[in-house]
Protein backbone atom coordinates (compact mmCIF):
# COMPACT_ATOMS: atom_id res chain seq x y z
CA UNK A 1 0.00 0.00 0.00
CA UNK A 2 1.32 3.56 -1.08
CA UNK A 3 -0.72 5.38 1.49
CA UNK A 4 1.09 6.75 4.98
CA UNK A 5 -1.54 5.93 7.58
CA UNK A 6 0.42 7.58 10.29
CA UNK A 7 0.56 10.95 8.11
CA UNK A 8 -3.17 10.40 7.33
CA UNK A 9 -4.07 10.71 11.58
CA UNK A 10 -1.87 13.67 11.45
CA UNK A 11 -3.96 15.43 8.95
CA UNK A 12 -7.11 14.05 10.58
CA UNK A 13 -5.82 15.89 13.82
CA UNK A 14 -4.62 18.79 12.46
CA UNK A 15 -7.56 19.30 10.51
CA UNK A 16 -9.82 18.84 13.93
CA UNK A 17 -7.54 21.01 16.00
CA UNK A 18 -8.37 23.87 13.65
CA UNK A 19 -11.89 23.25 13.44
CA UNK A 20 -12.08 23.48 17.61
CA UNK A 21 -9.64 26.34 17.99
CA UNK A 22 -10.74 28.65 14.86
CA UNK A 23 -14.43 27.26 14.52
CA UNK A 24 -15.97 25.70 17.06
CA UNK A 25 -18.69 27.80 19.10
CA UNK A 26 -17.53 30.92 17.58
CA UNK A 27 -20.58 30.65 15.55
CA UNK A 28 -22.98 33.37 15.46
CA UNK A 29 -26.34 32.68 17.24
CA UNK A 30 -28.51 33.76 14.66
CA UNK A 31 -29.34 30.23 12.94
CA UNK A 32 -28.69 31.50 9.48
CA UNK A 33 -25.78 33.18 10.38
CA UNK A 34 -24.37 30.04 11.78
CA UNK A 35 -25.07 27.39 8.85
CA UNK A 36 -22.94 29.79 6.84
CA UNK A 37 -20.02 29.81 9.37
CA UNK A 38 -20.04 26.24 9.56
CA UNK A 39 -20.13 26.01 5.88
CA UNK A 40 -17.28 28.20 5.67
CA UNK A 41 -15.26 26.19 8.06
CA UNK A 42 -16.56 22.74 5.96
CA UNK A 43 -14.99 24.48 3.06
CA UNK A 44 -11.88 25.95 5.12
CA UNK A 45 -10.91 22.08 6.27
CA UNK A 46 -11.99 20.62 3.03
CA UNK A 47 -9.43 22.22 0.73
CA UNK A 48 -6.84 21.69 3.47
CA UNK A 49 -7.18 18.11 3.43
CA UNK A 50 -7.46 18.30 -0.20
CA UNK A 51 -4.00 20.15 -0.86
CA UNK A 52 -2.66 17.71 1.46
CA UNK A 53 -3.81 14.78 0.16
CA UNK A 54 -3.17 16.05 -4.03
CA UNK A 55 0.25 16.90 -2.93
CA UNK A 56 1.48 13.45 -1.33
CA UNK A 57 -0.90 11.40 -3.66
CA UNK A 58 -1.51 13.71 -6.65
CA UNK A 59 -2.58 11.02 -8.81
CA UNK A 60 -5.73 9.92 -6.32
CA UNK A 61 -9.11 10.57 -6.55
CA UNK A 62 -10.84 12.50 -4.04
CA UNK A 63 -14.69 13.02 -3.37
CA UNK A 64 -16.08 15.12 -0.26
CA UNK A 65 -18.80 16.83 1.58
CA UNK A 66 -18.40 20.36 -0.26
CA UNK A 67 -16.13 20.23 -3.09
CA UNK A 68 -16.87 18.38 -6.35
CA UNK A 69 -15.03 14.91 -6.76
CA UNK A 70 -11.72 14.24 -8.67
CA UNK A 71 -10.95 11.43 -10.18
CA UNK A 72 -13.41 9.06 -9.52
CA UNK A 73 -12.32 6.13 -11.24
CA UNK A 74 -8.98 5.96 -9.98
CA UNK A 75 -6.93 3.40 -8.18
CA UNK A 76 -7.26 5.26 -5.01
CA UNK A 77 -10.09 7.55 -3.71
CA UNK A 78 -10.02 9.23 -0.61
CA UNK A 79 -13.71 10.32 0.36
CA UNK A 80 -13.28 12.84 2.96
CA UNK A 81 -15.98 14.62 5.58
CA UNK A 82 -13.98 17.67 7.27
CA UNK A 83 -17.07 17.62 9.68
CA UNK A 84 -19.20 15.03 10.00
CA UNK A 85 -22.12 16.16 12.17
CA UNK A 86 -22.27 19.57 11.46
CA UNK A 87 -25.29 20.56 13.47
CA UNK A 88 -23.66 18.82 16.57
CA UNK A 89 -20.65 21.58 15.25
CA UNK A 90 -23.26 24.06 15.18
CA UNK A 91 -25.14 23.53 18.36
CA UNK A 92 -21.94 23.26 20.57
CA UNK A 93 -22.38 19.91 20.99
CA UNK A 94 -19.03 17.49 21.32
CA UNK A 95 -20.27 14.77 18.78
CA UNK A 96 -18.54 15.89 15.74
CA UNK A 97 -15.32 14.69 13.82
CA UNK A 98 -12.87 14.67 10.50
CA UNK A 99 -13.71 11.72 8.73
CA UNK A 100 -10.80 10.62 5.89
CA UNK A 101 -11.44 7.26 4.06
CA UNK A 102 -9.77 5.63 1.11
CA UNK A 103 -11.20 3.50 -1.19
CA UNK A 104 -8.76 0.94 -3.54
CA UNK A 105 -10.24 -0.39 -6.91
CA UNK A 106 -13.34 0.55 -5.41
CA UNK A 107 -13.17 -1.25 -2.10
CA UNK A 108 -12.54 0.66 1.60
CA UNK A 109 -9.04 0.49 2.44
CA UNK A 110 -8.34 2.78 5.35
CA UNK A 111 -10.46 4.89 7.90
CA UNK A 112 -9.72 7.50 10.13
CA UNK A 113 -11.93 9.14 12.27
CA UNK A 114 -10.83 12.20 14.76
CA UNK A 115 -12.86 13.53 17.49
CA UNK A 116 -11.64 17.31 18.13
CA UNK A 117 -13.15 17.87 21.25
CA UNK A 118 -12.13 14.13 22.84
CA UNK A 119 -8.90 14.30 21.15
CA UNK A 120 -9.83 10.78 19.98
CA UNK A 121 -8.72 8.82 16.80
CA UNK A 122 -10.52 5.83 15.96
CA UNK A 123 -8.20 4.52 12.73
CA UNK A 124 -8.22 0.89 11.01
CA UNK A 125 -6.79 -0.36 7.24
CA UNK A 126 -8.75 -3.33 5.73
CA UNK A 127 -8.10 -6.67 7.33
CA UNK A 128 -5.70 -5.42 10.18
CA UNK A 129 -6.74 -4.15 13.54
CA UNK A 130 -8.75 -1.30 14.61
CA UNK A 131 -7.80 0.85 16.84
CA UNK A 132 -8.62 3.63 19.12
CA UNK A 133 -5.48 6.00 19.54
CA UNK A 134 -3.24 3.31 20.10
CA UNK A 135 -5.48 1.03 21.74
CA UNK A 136 -6.75 -2.37 19.38
CA UNK A 137 -10.79 -2.68 19.82
CA UNK A 138 -13.27 -5.01 19.04
CA UNK A 139 -17.22 -4.50 18.71
CA UNK A 140 -19.27 -6.06 21.86
CA UNK A 141 -19.95 -9.69 21.87
CA UNK A 142 -23.45 -10.83 20.75
CA UNK A 143 -24.87 -10.79 24.28
CA UNK A 144 -28.53 -9.88 24.81
CA UNK A 145 -28.89 -6.71 25.84
CA UNK A 146 -29.09 -5.27 29.19
CA UNK A 147 -30.83 -2.40 30.36
CA UNK A 148 -27.89 -0.20 30.61
CA UNK A 149 -26.38 -1.57 27.10
CA UNK A 150 -27.37 0.89 24.70
CA UNK A 151 -27.52 1.41 20.75
CA UNK A 152 -26.83 4.41 18.88
CA UNK A 153 -30.09 5.68 16.47
CA UNK A 154 -30.17 8.54 13.96
CA UNK A 155 -31.90 11.90 15.19
CA UNK A 156 -34.85 11.46 12.89
CA UNK A 157 -35.20 8.18 13.51
CA UNK A 158 -38.54 8.44 15.50
CA UNK A 159 -40.20 10.40 12.36
CA UNK A 160 -40.70 6.75 10.57
CA UNK A 161 -39.86 3.94 12.81
CA UNK A 162 -40.18 2.50 15.84
CA UNK A 163 -37.59 0.18 17.75
CA UNK A 164 -38.45 -2.34 20.55
CA UNK A 165 -34.45 -2.66 21.88
CA UNK A 166 -34.64 -2.94 25.62
CA UNK A 167 -31.76 -1.17 26.80
CA UNK A 168 -30.88 2.40 26.25
CA UNK A 169 -30.74 4.25 23.05
CA UNK A 170 -28.73 7.45 22.30
CA UNK A 171 -28.61 10.10 19.72
CA UNK A 172 -25.04 11.19 19.43
CA UNK A 173 -24.99 13.49 15.91
CA UNK A 174 -22.53 11.84 14.37
CA UNK A 175 -22.41 8.93 11.97
CA UNK A 176 -18.87 9.04 12.33
CA UNK A 177 -18.64 8.41 16.09
CA UNK A 178 -21.67 6.19 15.96
CA UNK A 179 -19.30 3.89 13.94
CA UNK A 180 -16.39 4.40 16.56
CA UNK A 181 -18.63 3.55 19.48
CA UNK A 182 -19.87 0.11 17.59
CA UNK A 183 -16.13 -0.57 16.92
CA UNK A 184 -14.89 0.46 20.15
CA UNK A 185 -17.80 -2.08 21.75
CA UNK A 186 -19.44 0.56 23.60
CA UNK A 187 -22.42 0.62 21.74
CA UNK A 188 -24.08 -2.89 21.35
CA UNK A 189 -25.02 -1.85 17.25
CA UNK A 190 -25.69 1.39 15.52
CA UNK A 191 -28.77 2.44 13.01
CA UNK A 192 -27.24 4.59 10.56
CA UNK A 193 -30.28 6.84 8.38
CA UNK A 194 -29.43 7.49 4.57
CA UNK A 195 -25.92 8.87 5.00
CA UNK A 196 -23.92 10.09 2.15
CA UNK A 197 -21.14 8.10 1.60
CA UNK A 198 -18.31 10.72 3.17
CA UNK A 199 -20.11 10.16 6.32
CA UNK A 200 -19.35 6.29 6.22
CA UNK A 201 -16.76 5.43 3.85
CA UNK A 202 -14.05 5.76 7.17
CA UNK A 203 -16.35 4.42 9.89
CA UNK A 204 -17.20 0.99 8.02
CA UNK A 205 -13.62 0.35 7.52
CA UNK A 206 -12.99 0.69 11.39
CA UNK A 207 -16.17 -1.29 12.40
CA UNK A 208 -15.22 -4.32 10.05
CA UNK A 209 -11.83 -4.64 11.34
CA UNK A 210 -13.33 -4.32 14.87
CA UNK A 211 -15.01 -7.57 13.43
CA UNK A 212 -18.35 -5.83 12.69
CA UNK A 213 -20.65 -5.79 9.62
CA UNK A 214 -22.98 -3.32 7.81
CA UNK A 215 -26.14 -4.53 6.88
CA UNK A 216 -28.71 -3.13 5.13
CA UNK A 217 -31.93 -2.13 7.19
CA UNK A 218 -34.11 -3.01 4.07
CA UNK A 219 -33.36 -4.45 0.53
CA UNK A 220 -29.21 -4.57 -1.10
CA UNK A 221 -26.07 -2.00 -0.79
CA UNK A 222 -25.00 -1.36 -4.15
CA UNK A 223 -21.11 -1.49 -4.65
CA UNK A 224 -19.09 1.47 -3.71
CA UNK A 225 -18.41 2.63 -7.28
CA UNK A 226 -22.28 2.80 -7.44
CA UNK A 227 -22.34 4.55 -4.09
CA UNK A 228 -19.53 7.09 -5.24
CA UNK A 229 -21.91 8.14 -7.56
CA UNK A 230 -25.25 7.77 -6.14
CA UNK A 231 -23.94 9.52 -3.31
CA UNK A 232 -26.64 9.16 -0.63
CA UNK A 233 -27.34 5.33 0.57
CA UNK A 234 -30.50 3.50 -0.64
CA UNK A 235 -31.27 2.26 2.62
CA UNK A 236 -30.61 2.84 6.38
CA UNK A 237 -28.21 0.40 7.54
CA UNK A 238 -27.24 -1.56 10.94
CA UNK A 239 -24.00 -1.96 12.20
CA UNK A 240 -22.17 -3.84 15.02
CA UNK A 241 -21.22 -7.63 15.62
CA UNK A 242 -23.52 -10.11 12.68
CA UNK A 243 -25.58 -11.45 15.50
CA UNK A 244 -26.54 -8.16 17.07
CA UNK A 245 -27.45 -6.42 14.18
CA UNK A 246 -29.75 -8.81 13.55
CA UNK A 247 -31.69 -8.92 16.61
CA UNK A 248 -31.70 -5.18 16.09
CA UNK A 249 -33.08 -5.39 12.45
CA UNK A 250 -35.93 -7.59 14.28
CA UNK A 251 -37.01 -4.61 17.19
CA UNK A 252 -37.25 -2.23 13.99
CA UNK A 253 -40.27 -1.67 12.81
CA UNK A 254 -41.05 0.96 10.10
CA UNK A 255 -44.14 3.48 11.17
CA UNK A 256 -47.74 2.67 9.03
CA UNK A 257 -49.23 5.82 7.83
CA UNK B 1 -26.92 35.91 49.82
CA UNK B 2 -24.23 34.27 51.71
CA UNK B 3 -22.56 32.18 48.62
CA UNK B 4 -19.93 32.76 46.67
CA UNK B 5 -21.13 31.45 43.55
CA UNK B 6 -17.13 32.29 42.06
CA UNK B 7 -16.23 29.63 44.49
CA UNK B 8 -18.91 26.86 43.34
CA UNK B 9 -17.96 27.19 39.64
CA UNK B 10 -13.80 26.80 40.70
CA UNK B 11 -14.83 23.66 42.39
CA UNK B 12 -17.19 22.65 39.88
CA UNK B 13 -14.12 22.36 37.70
CA UNK B 14 -11.75 21.41 39.95
CA UNK B 15 -13.92 18.38 40.57
CA UNK B 16 -14.19 18.02 36.87
CA UNK B 17 -10.35 18.00 35.73
CA UNK B 18 -10.20 15.79 38.40
CA UNK B 19 -12.69 13.67 36.79
CA UNK B 20 -10.90 13.92 33.36
CA UNK B 21 -7.86 13.48 34.07
CA UNK B 22 -7.88 10.74 36.72
CA UNK B 23 -10.91 8.49 35.99
CA UNK B 24 -12.18 9.30 32.72
CA UNK B 25 -11.26 6.38 29.88
CA UNK B 26 -9.55 4.86 33.00
CA UNK B 27 -12.27 2.64 33.62
CA UNK B 28 -11.36 -1.00 32.79
CA UNK B 29 -13.31 -3.14 29.67
CA UNK B 30 -15.04 -5.47 32.06
CA UNK B 31 -18.22 -4.26 31.88
CA UNK B 32 -18.94 -4.77 35.72
CA UNK B 33 -15.56 -3.56 36.75
CA UNK B 34 -16.46 -0.04 34.72
CA UNK B 35 -18.82 -0.12 37.38
CA UNK B 36 -16.94 -0.35 40.46
CA UNK B 37 -14.36 2.39 38.98
CA UNK B 38 -17.25 5.15 38.14
CA UNK B 39 -18.81 4.26 41.74
CA UNK B 40 -14.71 4.89 42.86
CA UNK B 41 -14.93 7.81 41.28
CA UNK B 42 -18.66 9.09 42.28
CA UNK B 43 -17.80 8.71 45.69
CA UNK B 44 -14.14 10.50 45.19
CA UNK B 45 -15.65 13.40 44.04
CA UNK B 46 -18.20 13.77 46.48
CA UNK B 47 -16.32 13.28 49.13
CA UNK B 48 -14.11 16.33 48.34
CA UNK B 49 -16.86 18.53 47.18
CA UNK B 50 -18.83 17.88 50.39
CA UNK B 51 -15.63 18.29 51.91
CA UNK B 52 -15.70 21.96 50.27
CA UNK B 53 -18.98 22.95 50.85
CA UNK B 54 -18.78 21.99 55.02
CA UNK B 55 -15.39 23.72 55.23
CA UNK B 56 -17.00 26.71 54.07
CA UNK B 57 -20.46 26.34 54.82
CA UNK B 58 -20.47 24.28 57.95
CA UNK B 59 -24.43 24.74 58.90
CA UNK B 60 -25.18 23.95 55.56
CA UNK B 61 -27.12 20.59 54.60
CA UNK B 62 -26.00 18.41 51.68
CA UNK B 63 -27.80 15.23 49.77
CA UNK B 64 -26.09 13.71 46.54
CA UNK B 65 -25.58 10.19 45.07
CA UNK B 66 -23.34 8.53 46.88
CA UNK B 67 -23.42 9.45 50.53
CA UNK B 68 -26.53 9.70 52.84
CA UNK B 69 -28.27 13.38 53.54
CA UNK B 70 -27.18 15.53 56.04
CA UNK B 71 -29.20 18.19 57.73
CA UNK B 72 -32.07 18.77 55.19
CA UNK B 73 -33.80 20.81 57.05
CA UNK B 74 -31.61 23.31 57.14
CA UNK B 75 -31.92 26.93 55.85
CA UNK B 76 -29.04 26.26 52.37
CA UNK B 77 -29.29 22.81 51.63
CA UNK B 78 -26.77 21.47 48.61
CA UNK B 79 -27.62 19.13 46.48
CA UNK B 80 -24.82 17.68 44.10
CA UNK B 81 -23.99 14.97 41.44
CA UNK B 82 -20.39 14.25 41.46
CA UNK B 83 -21.18 12.53 37.83
CA UNK B 84 -24.19 13.31 36.16
CA UNK B 85 -24.05 10.44 33.08
CA UNK B 86 -22.75 7.96 34.67
CA UNK B 87 -23.44 5.62 32.12
CA UNK B 88 -22.27 8.19 28.99
CA UNK B 89 -18.74 8.54 31.53
CA UNK B 90 -18.11 4.65 31.72
CA UNK B 91 -18.64 4.41 27.26
CA UNK B 92 -16.15 7.17 27.00
CA UNK B 93 -18.74 9.58 25.87
CA UNK B 94 -18.10 13.25 26.31
CA UNK B 95 -21.35 14.07 27.73
CA UNK B 96 -21.44 13.80 31.68
CA UNK B 97 -21.12 16.57 33.60
CA UNK B 98 -20.90 18.10 37.60
CA UNK B 99 -23.56 19.42 38.48
CA UNK B 100 -23.69 21.59 41.89
CA UNK B 101 -27.60 23.05 42.60
CA UNK B 102 -28.71 25.33 46.09
CA UNK B 103 -31.82 25.65 47.79
CA UNK B 104 -32.67 28.08 49.98
CA UNK B 105 -35.58 27.65 52.27
CA UNK B 106 -36.88 24.89 50.04
CA UNK B 107 -36.19 26.43 46.96
CA UNK B 108 -33.21 26.41 44.39
CA UNK B 109 -31.03 29.43 44.34
CA UNK B 110 -28.18 28.31 42.43
CA UNK B 111 -27.21 26.16 39.87
CA UNK B 112 -23.51 25.09 38.80
CA UNK B 113 -23.04 22.42 35.58
CA UNK B 114 -19.47 21.50 34.36
CA UNK B 115 -18.91 19.97 31.70
CA UNK B 116 -15.43 18.69 31.77
CA UNK B 117 -14.85 17.35 28.18
CA UNK B 118 -15.76 20.91 26.54
CA UNK B 119 -14.97 22.65 29.53
CA UNK B 120 -18.10 24.27 29.62
CA UNK B 121 -19.34 25.90 32.60
CA UNK B 122 -23.15 26.62 32.72
CA UNK B 123 -24.63 28.44 36.10
CA UNK B 124 -27.46 31.09 37.09
CA UNK B 125 -28.59 32.70 40.01
CA UNK B 126 -32.54 32.63 40.55
CA UNK B 127 -34.08 35.35 39.49
CA UNK B 128 -31.10 36.78 37.89
CA UNK B 129 -29.29 35.69 34.44
CA UNK B 130 -27.77 32.23 33.21
CA UNK B 131 -24.67 32.14 31.79
CA UNK B 132 -22.20 29.82 29.76
CA UNK B 133 -19.16 30.39 31.09
CA UNK B 134 -19.49 34.28 30.90
CA UNK B 135 -21.85 34.67 28.14
CA UNK B 136 -25.54 35.18 29.24
CA UNK B 137 -27.76 32.56 27.68
CA UNK B 138 -31.46 32.73 26.99
CA UNK B 139 -34.01 29.55 25.69
CA UNK B 140 -35.01 29.30 22.56
CA UNK B 141 -37.92 31.70 21.10
CA UNK B 142 -41.06 29.59 21.04
CA UNK B 143 -40.62 29.09 16.56
CA UNK B 144 -42.24 26.27 15.14
CA UNK B 145 -39.39 23.82 14.73
CA UNK B 146 -37.84 23.48 11.36
CA UNK B 147 -36.53 20.23 10.48
CA UNK B 148 -32.80 21.04 11.72
CA UNK B 149 -34.92 22.02 15.65
CA UNK B 150 -33.79 19.34 17.59
CA UNK B 151 -35.32 18.50 21.44
CA UNK B 152 -33.15 16.24 23.64
CA UNK B 153 -35.03 12.89 24.90
CA UNK B 154 -34.16 10.46 27.78
CA UNK B 155 -32.14 7.43 26.63
CA UNK B 156 -35.60 4.97 27.60
CA UNK B 157 -38.37 7.14 25.93
CA UNK B 158 -38.57 4.73 23.23
CA UNK B 159 -39.74 1.88 25.79
CA UNK B 160 -42.99 3.82 26.92
CA UNK B 161 -43.43 6.69 24.77
CA UNK B 162 -43.68 7.89 20.90
CA UNK B 163 -42.78 11.18 19.95
CA UNK B 164 -44.79 13.30 16.58
CA UNK B 165 -41.87 15.90 16.68
CA UNK B 166 -40.87 17.49 13.28
CA UNK B 167 -37.76 18.29 14.10
CA UNK B 168 -34.49 16.32 15.23
CA UNK B 169 -34.27 13.97 18.35
CA UNK B 170 -30.78 13.86 20.41
CA UNK B 171 -30.29 11.88 23.28
CA UNK B 172 -27.29 13.49 24.89
CA UNK B 173 -26.61 11.32 27.67
CA UNK B 174 -27.02 13.38 30.93
CA UNK B 175 -29.82 15.23 32.47
CA UNK B 176 -27.44 18.22 33.31
CA UNK B 177 -27.03 18.29 29.50
CA UNK B 178 -30.02 18.46 28.57
CA UNK B 179 -30.94 21.84 30.80
CA UNK B 180 -27.64 23.41 29.30
CA UNK B 181 -28.59 23.31 26.18
CA UNK B 182 -31.95 24.09 26.31
CA UNK B 183 -30.73 27.38 28.62
CA UNK B 184 -28.50 27.90 25.88
CA UNK B 185 -30.78 28.29 23.40
CA UNK B 186 -29.75 25.30 21.09
CA UNK B 187 -31.84 22.61 21.82
CA UNK B 188 -35.36 24.00 21.80
CA UNK B 189 -36.78 21.90 24.15
CA UNK B 190 -35.96 18.37 27.00
CA UNK B 191 -37.99 16.20 27.91
CA UNK B 192 -36.08 14.45 30.94
CA UNK B 193 -36.97 11.38 32.41
CA UNK B 194 -37.90 10.75 36.29
CA UNK B 195 -34.61 12.05 37.27
CA UNK B 196 -33.86 12.43 40.98
CA UNK B 197 -33.15 15.49 42.75
CA UNK B 198 -29.74 15.79 42.51
CA UNK B 199 -29.93 15.83 38.65
CA UNK B 200 -31.89 18.38 38.16
CA UNK B 201 -31.50 20.64 40.82
CA UNK B 202 -28.65 23.14 39.67
CA UNK B 203 -30.39 22.53 35.40
CA UNK B 204 -33.56 24.19 36.39
CA UNK B 205 -32.13 27.01 37.98
CA UNK B 206 -30.02 27.62 35.16
CA UNK B 207 -33.51 26.83 32.51
CA UNK B 208 -35.31 29.29 34.68
CA UNK B 209 -33.10 32.15 35.17
CA UNK B 210 -32.40 31.02 31.19
CA UNK B 211 -36.54 32.47 30.55
CA UNK B 212 -38.08 28.53 30.86
CA UNK B 213 -39.84 26.52 32.63
CA UNK B 214 -40.26 23.08 34.09
CA UNK B 215 -43.52 21.01 33.45
CA UNK B 216 -44.76 17.91 34.31
CA UNK B 217 -45.50 15.66 31.42
CA UNK B 218 -48.24 13.90 33.59
CA UNK B 219 -49.73 15.27 36.86
CA UNK B 220 -47.99 17.80 39.01
CA UNK B 221 -44.55 18.27 40.98
CA UNK B 222 -43.94 18.59 44.39
CA UNK B 223 -42.67 20.75 46.18
CA UNK B 224 -38.58 20.79 47.20
CA UNK B 225 -39.05 20.05 50.48
CA UNK B 226 -40.73 16.24 48.95
CA UNK B 227 -38.58 16.02 46.10
CA UNK B 228 -35.67 15.97 48.88
CA UNK B 229 -37.11 13.23 50.55
CA UNK B 230 -38.56 11.36 47.65
CA UNK B 231 -35.58 12.07 45.41
CA UNK B 232 -37.09 10.39 42.15
CA UNK B 233 -39.63 12.81 40.22
CA UNK B 234 -42.67 11.21 40.27
CA UNK B 235 -43.07 12.28 36.80
CA UNK B 236 -40.93 13.07 33.40
CA UNK B 237 -40.83 16.37 33.01
CA UNK B 238 -40.44 18.88 29.63
CA UNK B 239 -38.28 22.03 29.88
CA UNK B 240 -37.73 25.06 27.34
CA UNK B 241 -39.75 28.07 26.51
CA UNK B 242 -43.18 27.83 28.33
CA UNK B 243 -45.00 28.25 24.40
CA UNK B 244 -42.52 25.12 23.00
CA UNK B 245 -43.17 23.09 26.30
CA UNK B 246 -46.91 23.19 25.61
CA UNK B 247 -46.03 22.02 22.02
CA UNK B 248 -43.66 19.02 22.81
CA UNK B 249 -46.15 17.66 25.84
CA UNK B 250 -48.78 17.41 23.01
CA UNK B 251 -46.50 15.47 20.65
CA UNK B 252 -45.98 12.90 23.23
CA UNK B 253 -47.84 9.69 23.73
CA UNK B 254 -47.92 6.72 25.84
CA UNK B 255 -47.32 3.93 24.02
CA UNK B 256 -50.24 1.32 24.76
CA UNK B 257 -49.89 -2.04 25.80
Amino acid sequence: MEIDVALVRVWAQRAGELLLHSYFNRVIPERKLDTSVVTMADRAIEDWLREQILAHYPHHGVIGEERGPIGLEREYVWVIDPIDGTSSFVAGLPMWAVSIGVLWRGEPLIGVIYLPVLRDCYWAIAGEAAFWNDTPIHVAPPEPPSPNDWIAIPSTFHRAYTIHYPGKVRVLGSVAADCCYVARGKAQAAIIGRAKVWDVAAGWVIVQAAGGVVCPLEGTLPDWSTLLHTVRLPTPVVIGHAEQVQRVCAWVRRISV
